[in-house]
C-alpha cells in the first residue's frame, strides 16, 4: 500500500542541488532521506537540529502548511533506521507511532538516521503538468476572456513588433559605428524619432550584424515616437515573438506561453509554488523571509525552483527557445509579488500594512533571475493593498464586471478569499482570512484537486453511504477531499441530518465515530478501499475549520455590501474564480451558506481569472492601461476595521447561517 | 643577482585564483611556477600544451608583448627542475640556454616541470601605486585642467545631489505604498515632476525607510524636470557623494576618486592593465578576445584584476565605501572601451574598422561588474574612430585646444601615438602605429618608467661614458630604458657621433660592440653594475625600432598638416601627453626629429590628459556635453589612405630627418 501525506502539497526537490548542511559544526549526524520515488538524499545535521529544517536546507520537500508548528500534522515522515528525538502529538496515533511515523517539525536529530519521505516530491513533479492544448476546454476560457474584453472596447494589440532592417554595409567611406547605423535604420524603418539600444543588445550586436551582412530583423518595442531594440535576428528566421503570462498563487503557479503576434497559446502548464516548504500561507512565508538569507531563499524557491522549470517545460513542449520570450506578465498577490522581486515583505503583514509598491514598471526578467530574454519587461498586475493584489486586479479585469451595469460580485477562492463587488460605476474590494481550506488546507483529509481527490459526492440519507467522484484514471482510489468535495461533503452530511447546523455529528452508524474526547467523525472511505494508510474521514475539527472559512467568505460579502448600503439579494451575478475547481456545486455552496442565495443561473465559474487577466495584459497594451484604471477605481475595505464584521462572522459559522431568512430558497427540515 | 624580464610589464597574479587547468585531459603533467617573490603556483597541462598558455590560464603573469610569437623575447623563464620541449631562439644566448633560460612561448610541456618566473608578478604589484595627495604636484594638473576648462566657459557642476526627504509615517489612514510615498516626497523636495525609482532601490527601500522612520537623505540625479533616486541614506549620515575618473590605457590604468560635491580628489592611484598578459598592443588583445571565452577573459582582466582592486585600494586609502561611488567616467581607446564592455572588438582591427559604438549612454556599473554602486552611470568619453578613442577626446577636452585661436598640436604618446591639430575653429585627428616603443616596448632593454628605468642620460663625447638618471631610491641599479631615456640615449649617441643618421654604429670603443652578423650595440651599463642578468645595451635593431616609432609620429604630423595645407612651422603650440613621463627632454625629442622644430617654450607637457579629461567629464555635465561637441567637430584622417604617408614615413626614419631643412635650429656636423 502506498503511504501518503495528505493535502496541500510540498516544496520541490532539486536533484542538481543535493546540499550537505551543517558540515562545519562540531557534532554532526548523517540524515538519509529516502524518497518514496526511490531517490535517496544525504544531509548532515548538527545535534538537536530540527528535522524539518534539515529537510528544507537540503531541498527535500516535506509538506508543512503550518510552517512547522505541530498544528497541521502534515509533515509526517517514517523512521526507517536509527532513532530520532520526536515528541508524540495528537496527529500520530499510538499504532502509527509504533510503525515509525513521526512529525518532522517536532523531531530533533540526535543520531544518524534514515527517514522515509512519503511520495510528495514525486507527487510534486507529477503536478508539473503541461496541458493538452488540443482539448478545446483548455483554450476556451482565454478566448472568452479576450472576447469579453474586446467587447468592452479594449483592443488586443501590443507594442512588440518584428521589423526587417536593411542597412548599408559599412565601408572605408561610410564609417558610422554599428549602434548609430542600426539606430538610423530602425528609425527609418518604423518612422520613429528616438531609438534606444539597451546595453545587452549593444554588447552583442557587432557579431549579429556581420553574420547577416547588415540585413536583419529586429524585435522592437514601440511607444509613441520612441522605440527600443530588444533583439536582432537573421533575415530569414521565423522570429517567434513570445510572451509569458503567469499566475503566481500562494499554493499553485500556472502559466501560458503565448505567440504575441498571433495571440495564440503555445503551451499551458501549472505546478506547485516551491515556496510552500516555507509555509502554506503568506504570513508564514513572510516570517521565513525574515530569517538570514530568507529573502533570497524565498525568491529562489519561486524563481529557480518553480518558474524557471515551468518555462523550460513549456518551451520544450512548444519547441521554442526561452530567449524568444520577450515579455512576461505576472499576476500574484501582494506578498507573492514582493517575494518574487526580493523586496522586504514584512510591512505587508505588520500594521499599518504598507507594501513597498502597489505598481512598479521598472523590472526586467534579468532583475529577477528569470530565464527568458534578459531584457524582457515584466508587467506586474497592480496591487491595491497588502491583501488585495495583482491576482485580484487581473482577475477583475478578466471578469469584466467593470464594464457591466449589473451589480456583480467577483469571488476569488485562493489560499485566501478576495472579493470585489461593483459594476461599471464603482468597485469595492476586500480580503478575508478564509485560510487554505478551499484548497484542502486545515482539513485533516484535505488535499488539492489532483489525482486521488474526491471532487464531488452525494450521501444516501438512509444508509449514510457516500457516492464519490474521484479525480484520476478509472479505478483511482481516494486519497482525500479537495475543495469542491468538502463543500459537497458538508452539504450532504447536513442534508442527511448526520451533522447539525453547528457541524456536530448527531446520527450514529458504522461510518460515524466518536473518539474518547467525544469528537465525532465520518468515514468517507475505509482504509481498505483508500490509497491511504488510514481511513479517509472528516471530523468535527475539519468541519469547524471549513465552516469558519465559508463563514469568512459569506460574512465578508455581507459586511462589504452593508458598507455600501446593499443587501445580498441585490447581487445580480456572482463570478467565482480560483483553484477550487470547475466541479464546484453552486447549489451545495449555497446550501452550506457560503454563497448568497440568488438564482443558481447567475453563478458563473470563470476558472483561473488571474491567469486569464495576465493573458490579457500581456497581449494588449490597452488592457494593461485598463487594469491600472481598474485598480485606481477600486476602493479597498479593511474588514478588520468594520465593527460589525466579528458578529457577522460568528453568525455565518452555522449551516447555513443563524439567520435562515438570508437563504429563502432553502427548505430546512 | 636578481633575474629580470625587461620591459613592458606583465599581467597580474591572483592569489585567490590558483586554477588547475587541463585536469580533464588524458595526459597531464604538473607545472610548478616558482615566482621570484617566493610564491609557488601549481597547474596541470596536457601533453604538448604551450607553457605561456598554461601560465595565462593559471593567471601566472608572464610578459609577452608580442602575444607569444617568439618575436619580442620577453617571456623568458628559467627551468629549475625537469625538462621542457623548447626551441632555441636568437633571444636566448647559448650560455643562457645552458643556465636554463627559455622562452615560454616556444616551450611545450612534455613532463612534470618546475619553472622560475622572474620578478614580474611582484613588480606588477608594486606598480599598484596610491599617490601621495599631500604632494601638490599630484593635484596641480587637475586643478589646472579645471581652471582652463572653466576659463572656456564650462561650469563645473553636475547633476548628482543629496536631498533630505521627510515623509509622513504611514498609518491605517494613510496607506500609500513606499514607492509612491517616496516619489511624491522627492518631487516635493526638489520641485521635480517625474521621479523614478530604479529596481535596485525599490528592492531595498522598505527596510531603509523604516529604519529611519521615513526621514532620510536621498542621493538623486536631476535632469530637466526628471529625477532618479540612486540611493537612500540615514538622516544624520555624512553622505559622501563620490565619483571615479579612470583612464584605461593599453598598458597602464590610472584613476581618481573624487568627492563630487566638493570636487576634491580623495585618492589617486595607478596600476598595470591586467590584460597585458594577452599581448602588449590592441591588435594582439583583440586576437586573444576571439578565442573561446576570450571576451570574458579580457573583460575579467581589466575589471576584476585591474579596476576593482584599484578601486578597493583607493577607497581604503580614502576611507570610503565603494558603494558611495555613484558615477564613473572612463577614458580609454576604442579597443579598451569595447573590451571593457565585453563587445566584439574584432571589427575595430578589420577593414573597414567599424566599432560597435562611438558613443554610448546606456551603461551602468553592474553591467560591467565594476564594484561600485551598482546603478552608477558609466560615462564613456566618446570615440571618434577605431583608432582615435575616448582617451583622445577626453585628452583634447583637457588640453583646451578647442578654445584657443592659436594653432595647436596635441600629441598623446601612449602605446600608440595619436595626434589632434587645430584650434577653436576646427580640429583634425589621426593615429599612427608608433608601436609601444615610447613605453619601452620593441626595445630589447626597454621598460616602463618604474624603478630601475633610466629616464634621462647624457654621454661624454670623448669617453663615450654615459651619465644616467635612474628612477628609484638612492643606489637603485639600472634595469633598462624607459621612453624618455631612449629619446635621450639616441639623441646623445647621435650627437656624439657614435651612430650615424641611419642609426648604425660608426665609432669603436669598449662600449660599442658588433656581433657575428655585424649588428652594432652600445653598452649602457655593464651587467656588474646593473640589476640584470646581462649587460644593459641598446642595439641597432632597438634604434631602428625607435626611429620607426618617432618617424611615425613626425610623418603623421607632416601628413596631417599637409592635408590641411599647413606646414610644421605654422604650429603655435605643442601639447605632449602620455606615459612617456614629465622628464621628457623636448630639445632631445626635436634633435632626433620626433617633434617639429619650433620654439622650445611652446612645448607643454600636460601629463595624463585622458585622466584629467575624465576628471572634468565626471564633475561637470557641461564638460560632458562639450566632449561630445569636441568629438563631433573633430575630423578623422586615416593616414593609410594618404598617398604621401609612406614617403613621409621613410623620410622621417633618419636622424633627425632626410630633409634637414625641416629642423633649421639644429646644427649638424
Amino acid at each position: 500500500m502506498q503511504a501518503w501525506i495528505p493535502g496541500i502539497c510540498s516544496g520541490v526537490f532539486d536533484l542538481q542541488n543535493k546540499k550537505q548542511v551543517g558540515k562545519d559544526k562540531e557534532f554532526m549526524f548523517k540524515v538519509t532521506f529516502q524518497l518514496e520515488g526511490g531517490e535517496s538524499i544525504e544531509a548532515f545535521a548538527a545535534e538537536g537540529e530540527n528535522l524539518l529544517e534539515v529537510a528544507r536546507k537540503t531541498n527535500v520537500a516535506i509538506d508543512a502548511p503550518c510552517s512547522g508548528n505541530a498544528a497541521c500534522g502534515k509533515c509526517r515522515v517514517k523512521l526507517i533506521k536509527g532513532e530520532i528525538d520526536s515528541k508524540k502529538t495528537s496527529h500520530i496515533s499510538d499504532e502509527e507511532y509504533e510503525q515509525g511515523w513521526r512529525l518532522a517539525c517536532v523531531s530533533k536529530v540526535d543520531a544518524d538516521v534514515e527517514i522515509m519521505v512519503p511520495d510528495i516530491a514525486s507527487a510534486y513533479k507529477s503536478r508539473m503538468k503541461v496541458a493538452d492544448l488540443d482539448s478545446a476546454k483548455e483554450i476556451e476560457i482565454f478566448e472568452k476572456t479576450k472576447a469579453d474584453i474586446e467587447a468592452a472596447g479594449i483592443e488586443f494589440k501590443n507594442d512588440l513588433e518584428v521589423v526587417r532592417v536593411t542597412m548599408e554595409v559599412p565601408s572605408l567611406d561610410d564609417t558610422m559605428p554599428d549602434n548609430e547605423r542600426l539606430t538610423w535604420a530602425v528609425e527609418a524603418a518604423c518612422g520613429m524619432e528616438h531609438v534606444k539600444i539597451p546595453f545587452a543588445v549593444l554588447k552583442t550586436m557587432a557579431e549579429t550584424l556581420r553574420k547577416y551582412n547588415f540585413d536583419v530583423q529586429c524585435v522592437i518595442r514601440k511607444g509613441g515616437d520612441k522605440a527600443e531594440v530588444l533583439d536582432i535576428c537573421g533575415p530569414e528566421e521565423q522570429v517567434k515573438l513570445c510572451g509569458l503570462a503567469i499566475d503566481i498563487g500562494t499554493t499553485s503557479v500556472a502559466a501560458l506561453l503565448i505567440d504575441m503576434k498571433k495571440g495564440k497559446i503555445l503551451a499551458k502548464a501549472s505546478t506547485g509554488n516551491g515556496q510552500i516548504r516555507f509555509g502554506a500561507d503568506v504570513i508564514n512565508r513572510i516570517i521565513e523571509s525574515l530569517k538570514p538569507d530568507g529573502k533570497e531563499k524565498l525568491q529562489d524557491a519561486i524563481v529557480s525552483e518553480t518558474i524557471n522549470p515551468l518555462i523550460k517545460q513549456m518551451c520544450r513542449s512548444a519547441k521554442i527557445s526561452p530567449q524568444k520570450i520577450y515579455r512576461m506578465c505576472v499576476a500574484g498577490n501582494t506578498t507573492m509579488n514582493h517575494l518574487l522581486v526580493g523586496a522586504d515583505a514584512d510591512p505587508v503583514r505588520m500594521e499599518p500594512y504598507i507594501p513597498t509598491f502597489y505598481e512598479t514598471t521598472s523590472i526586467h526578467a534579468h532583475d529577477l533571475g528569470i530565464n527568458i530574454f534578459p531584457h524582457a519587461r515584466v508587467i506586474m498586475a497592480p496591487n491595491i493593498g497588502s491583501y488585495v493584489g495583482g491576482d485580484i486586479t487581473a482577475g477583475t479585469l478578466a471578469s469584466c464586471i467593470w464594464n457591466r451595469p449589473e451589480m456583480s460580485l467577483f469571488i476569488d477562492l485562493g489560499t485566501n478569499g478576495e472579493l470585489v463587488f461593483g459594476n461599471e460605476e464603482f468597485m469595492m474590494s476586500c480580503a478575508c482570512s478564509a485560510g487554505p481550506a478551499f484548497e484542502g488546507g486545515d482539513i485533516s483529509c484535505g488535499m488539492r484537486a489532483t489525482d486521488g481527490a474526491i471532487e464531488a459526492c452525494t450521501i444516501d440519507k438512509d444508509t449514510m453511504i457516500p457516492t464519490l467522484s474521484v479525480i484520476g484514471d478509472e479505478g483511482q482510489k481516494a486519497v482525500g477531499l479537495c475543495g469542491s468535495g468538502i463543500i459537497d461533503m458538508i452539504s450532504e452530511l447536513f442534508r442527511c441530518g448526520i451533522i447539525d447546523p453547528k457541524g456536530k455529528f448527531i446520527r450514529e452508524g458504522d461510518r460515524v465515530r466518536h473518539d474518547k474526547y467525544g469528537m465525532g467523525s465520518y468515514v468517507i472511505v475505509f482504509k481498505e478501499d483508500a490509497a491511504s494508510v488510514k481511513d479517509v474521514e472528516i471530523n468535527e475539527v475539519d468541519i469547524d475549520n471549513f465552516m469558519r472559512a465559508k463563514g469568512a467568505i459569506f460574512s465578508a460579502i455581507r459586511v462589504m455590501l452593508n458598507s455600501l448600503d446593499f443587501t445580498v439579494d441585490m447581487i445580480d451575478d456572482v463570478y467565482v474564480a480560483g483553484g477550487i475547481g470547475s466541479g464546484i456545486n453552486m447549489q451545495n455552496a449555497v446550501n452550506i451558506g457560503m454563497f448568497p442565495d440568488i438564482s443558481r443561473d447567475r453563478f458563473h465559474y470563470i476558472g483561473n481569472s488571474s491567469l486569464s487577466g495576465a493573458y490579457a495584459l500581456l497581449l494588449s497594451n490597452e488592457a494593461e492601461a485598463k487594469v491600472h484604471d481598474v485598480a485606481h477605481n477600486m476602493t479597498y475595505l479593511e474588514l478588520s476595521n468594520e465593527p460589525t464584521y466579528m458578529d457577522e462572522f460568528v453568525a455565518s459559522c452555522f449551516l447555513p447561517h443563524t439567520d435562515a431568512g438570508l437563504f429563502p430558497s432553502l427548505t430546512f427540515k
